[in-house]
């Protein structure tokens, strides 16, 4: 059997207690150490698991997953991704081989950004599509992820922005992780108007952790606000219910404070 | 101290490690006990925490937060909820009086039907808004649901229909849960083109638990299909990418399976 196994968010006590008994359980444990990361490292996992992780980069999820199934078939074999396992398209991809060699698998599901990002108060149900902010470079600055959160805006959606992790990409510098405040930086470049630049915005930093932060503002004070460690996650609101503004400002600086308080919800849509 | 904490999906296991740890030393434990429901009952639970667990209904947790705050600023109150704590609009109220009374909170996560529905492998950023879909009676028949599918759909975003549970209404007869063949009934019975009676749609049933069901196929198809118990829920699909048709085929019944084997994805997008 392969066990898909999504670890949480925060630290190593967020799996599930079914999760930790199955990974206690295998005869092999993989850590998927590319889509996202952990408050801690996985010398921190083996320790409370009481087991040797064997690190899955992308590549060897991708090309060498026959090594990842090996003996499955017979044995129990876990694979533990950060969040939720369905998160990321290649695990999709891992099933499907699986399931070609004649194994079963199975899903132990866990909180993800996907569906933490409620703890700031706005309503998941009024999320739109979940967009993707990169890092710019000098010859490559993307602008589409723009027009998809325009579009939420339109229908009064929130757009959750999944921020850049370099860490993913097969590179021999440190992983870079994007903040709140690179994110806003950029899209207060690709924004011309006044109006929009005072959209609410929420920047969210290690959700489900211990010390995790949460700021909401507009895009100017996202900018140069310091969320601190990764992973940060931002969301562009859309029409605001009462109760969501009313949330909102137990996250607001104290000079917003003041604004947020207006009870008239639409003057935060433009 | 006030903890929310979720508790998944499918059974007293579904707890994270975290979670348990801090329903086993709280002064009272209170169980939401409208917007969800585990496949396991109350004693069930209160068996595994060795906790005695106090019910929490709609009324409870709207008209009288107070006594489950009690105390809460000198000792520890656990409010449990099956899924993710911040699924449901009430509890960012909780959280609100909580704060108004001095009270401090905390947020334990866990997966809610929000990312969980991710494993019948459409990728969650390609949602866009959820929707609500309820029980019609003879003389209320609302339609607004569709109107929000067709948005997401013109986009080529999947939609996650949420089907009603009249659980959570204060009537006195037996819960219902609504079925995935029975909101397919109502979709066929709004759509009046012969196209869109085509798209793909997915059934899930009591995602997370042990006997998890899924099943793609039409609305047709679903509309006559039995997934069996409670908790039920739907998505029309959008525009799918080559791999979550791979997926999809892995849920389709026999006779769906050989169309889902064309490899041309568009085939499936109105």
């Amino acid at each position: 059997m392969l066990y898909l196994i999504g670890l949480g968010l925060g630290d190593v006590k967020d799996i599930t207690v079914k999760g930790l008994e199955i990974v206690r359980q295998c005869s092999r444990v993989y850590l998927e150490a590319y889509t996202s990361i952990l408050t801690v490292g996985k010398e921190a996992l083996e320790e409370y698991y009481g087991r040797e992780l064997l690190l899955a980069d992308r590549d060897m999820v991708e090309q060498q997953a026959d090594e990842i199934l090996k003996g499955a078939d017979v044995s129990d074999v876990a694979f533990l991704v950060v969040g939720d396992p369905f998160g990321a398209t290649t695990h999709s991809d891992l099933v499907l081989r699986a399931l070609n060699a004649g194994i079963q698998y199975r899903v132990i599901h866990n909180a993800s950004i996907m569906n933490a990002v409620g703890c700031c108060g706005l309503q998941l149900y009024n999320f739109g599509e979940t967009v993707s902010i990169v890092f710019w470079t000098d010859t490559w600055r993307p602008e589409s992820f723009y027009d998809k959160i325009k579009k939420n805006r339109d229908m009064g959606l929130h757009t959750l922005c999944l921020l850049d992790t370099s860490a993913h990409l097969k590179i021999y510098e440190p992983p870079r992780y994007m903040t709140v405040a690179q994110a806003a930086e950029e899209l207060l470049e690709i924004l011309q108007n006044r109006r929009d630049r005072d959209t609410v915005c929420v920047g969210l930093a290690r959700i489900g952790a211990e010390d995790q932060t949460i700021r909401s503002g507009t895009l100017q004070e996202l900018a140069s606000c310091d969320l601190g460690g990764p992973l940060h996650s931002m969301i562009i609101s859309g029409h605001l219910h009462p109760l969501e503004v009313d949330m909102l400002k137990l996250f607001s600086g104290p000079e917003r404070l003041k604004t947020l308080k207006m009870t008239d919800s639409s003057t935060y849509v433009s």
